[in-house]
């Protein structure tokens, strides 16, 4: 199979036969005969698993439009290509933090990478099973720190950062998804929406006639649309961490562009909030406080390692056009390097917190749901714990510029969830 | 001559022979024998007038280096490429507003234009010749609202921008000269700089050691560099604009990328404002009282007609996915769009006084100085206005987020022009 052929979907069928050539595959797993599953759990593309004689790995394909809806909605097969080469940039900046690649076909919108085994899962399913993982807020805040940092013009020389805004500004789709399903359709009633219903009915009127949330949420539409800082992974919820209890893996980076640090994380820690909020409706076998005081103490520490990450690259490999060397250090003043450091982080800190709450609410509101919440089969107590989310993310959205700190947040965390009269 | 020919600097001899099958300009200004002058007194470019029997047309040529210092300074003649790109937006975003092109060729780093005669003149020459131009404030200010609204996502289609966006990306050396030159050479020892000496030592060794400026300076260039709202013309300062009595253009944009709406409006401000501090320097033929109280009228005025339109713009062509009509208007809630539109410009606000002051520092500090200080003989006169400028300069930059409104500048502005204590 070679770029040049025509676009056509791999099937568990057609697979060993398509693929029994390539060197890459074969040289992990060994030749045929191969077990083939198709695993793909995700909105939009194929995902296979390869197991050969020598070891298994991983084929992933993207589809010519969005899986989860169908091929009414068109989504071009280059986001493959920008998989690729923002798995490769992450590699490059957070040695060891995503799947090695072994191949990637642009005809054929296919990536073959290595396999994650069992026993790695899906962070989002870890925690809904209430498994408290050790290593994911070090791994995570490192993951961020690293990628955000070293993709803009503190690191980079701003002629090769350009050039990949250039290459990346092209994936307007997948950013169109973004833009549309996160920053607007929640806010009004677009067709593509859904929430647990009637239950939820009064207070998504509510929000929906929300006038400063709703500036806030454009205000932090323009932010994303225009503020292109450094390379994202531009999708990183729970669902796109693979994790033992060792280690961690993020995956599927096919929604990178470049755009304001704060995204990234506020999107992730926004993940955390939501799985605490969703506790409540897990607790068959048993309560859940220390898993939420786990959860907590994750955002806690994720921010922490972020910061401390962030702050060390800053001291040590401040290499880019911005807040040179020579007007600062050279000169002798150290604290108006910290100064600046702090400025850069103060901003990241009020953005993240208004993309954390939106990020709550187009979960709850928009198309794409996630299982924290989805599992929950008992619509009341769904809707119970969804309302205290949509609530928490309300409060954090608006009055982002105000919040001192990660302990006031997740002081608010526990009141919403304690308090049934919010 | 095609595009086909490699590049070749055109000069007063060979022009004519050169251009002559060029059947744009033969359209425009007669077949020869023509009359052919090199006016070109910017930092940059060759640019000649060529009269023929029925017109005259203007044909401006990118050198492959700076002509301000030579060869040992290259730089890409593609800069003419952005300059013809940026031009037809322009035209076709603020019609009228900048000059007509009749030919453009890529290979040659070519572009003939309309010839702006007399009673043209560059507007920073009319400024120091005392000359109060009654359209100025209103038609810049209606060229930034429309240019800077128009290419943003307030408007275009996103896949449009970002298609432009990536386009512009590649402008990287021009947008280095400004990241260098206007944000971080002026704030320490660079080998470019120049100034007053020794009358100003003293006050730029205090500039370069003033902690809290050179933060900002940097959180600017992190902006300018970042926020890639719009196309702006990316050098509107008072050299780069044509002026009668009745008609105002803007030329010279081949710094054009996309950057903070802020930019333009903040350079072009700050333009006005050491117009102001200049006067005094000019004052051989009678007082400048009248000029200087003219000076922050057309600041007052360009602030208030590019409020003016760039609301009106929002309420009439916000076509564009930020703050979509169908989360405020179509609700019912004109006053989220209103209060929405407060927000944007009080941004633009707090921004635009930092490139401001940021812009006066590197005009008088930096490599790149204008004629309004350049042209006052008398050093310790000119010292003492460029003085007065550059404590300007830092006072509204690092107080940004602070000052409410443009009377508060003007105050300051006329303060420091009185008070020879500070």
């Amino acid at each position: 199979m070679t770029g040049k052929l025509p676009f056509e979907a791999l099937s568990v069928e057609t697979l060993a036969t398509r693929l029994a050539t390539n060197e890459a595959l074969c040289a992990t797993i060994g030749k045929g005969p191969w077990k083939v599953r198709e695993v793909g759990d995700g909105n939009l593309n194929l995902v296979f698993i390869v197991e050969g004689a020598s070891g298994a790995a991983v084929v992933k394909q993207a589809l010519p439009y969005v899986r989860l809806v169908g091929d009414s909605w068109p989504l071009p097969l280059k986001r493959s290509f920008f998989e690729y080469h923002a798995l490769t940039r992450q590699e490059a900046r957070a040695p060891g933090s995503v799947p090695a690649i072994l191949h990637f076909d642009e005809g054929q919108a296919l990536i073959i990478m290595e396999y994650l085994a069992p026993p790695h899962i899906i962070l989002r399913r870890a925690l809904i099973d209430g498994r408290q993982l050790p290593n994911i807020a070090r791994d995570i805040g490192l993951f961020m720190a690293r990628t955000l940092f070293r993709g803009s013009d503190l690191s980079m020389q701003t002629k090769d950062r350009k050039a990949d805004l250039a290459l990346f500004a092209d994936n307007v789709e997948l950013c169109g998804i973004t833009e549309d399903l996160v920053f607007s359709d929640p806010y009004f009633d677009a067709k593509l929406n859904r929430h647990t219903s009637p239950q939820l009915d009064g207070l998504v009127a509510e929000l929906r006639a929300d006038r400063d949330l709703k500036v806030e949420a454009q205000r932090l539409k323009h932010i994303f649309a225009a503020n292109a800082e450094t390379l994202l992974h531009g999708d990183l919820h729970s669902g796109s961490i693979m994790v033992t209890d060792t280690e961690t893996r993020m995956i599927d980076p096919e929604f990178a562009f470049y755009g304001p640090m704060a995204f990234d994380v506020g999107m992730l820690l926004a993940n955390f909030w939501m799985s605490f909020f969703s506790q409540r409706g897990h607790e068959q076998n048993g309560k859940r406080d220390a898993m939420r005081a786990y959860l907590l103490g994750v955002t806690n520490e994720t921010w922490a390692v972020f910061r401390a990450e962030f702050s060390h690259l800053w001291r040590t490999e401040r290499t880019g056009m911005l807040y040179q060397k020579s007007l600062f250090e050279d000169q002798g003043d150290i604290l108006a390097s910290e100064q600046a450091l702090d400025h850069v982080l103060h901003q990241i800190w009020s953005d993240l917190l208004g993309f954390a709450g939106i990020e709550v609410h187009r979960r709850i509101l928009g198309l794409a749901h996630n299982a924290d919440f989805e599992t929950i089969e008992d619509e009341d107590l769904r809707a119970s714990c969804e309302a205290k989310a949509l609530k928490f993310g309300r409060h954090i959205a608006v009055n982002r510029r105000q919040i001192l700190g990660m302990d006031e947040v997740n002081n608010l965390a526990a009141l919403i969830e304690r308090e049934s009269r919010i």
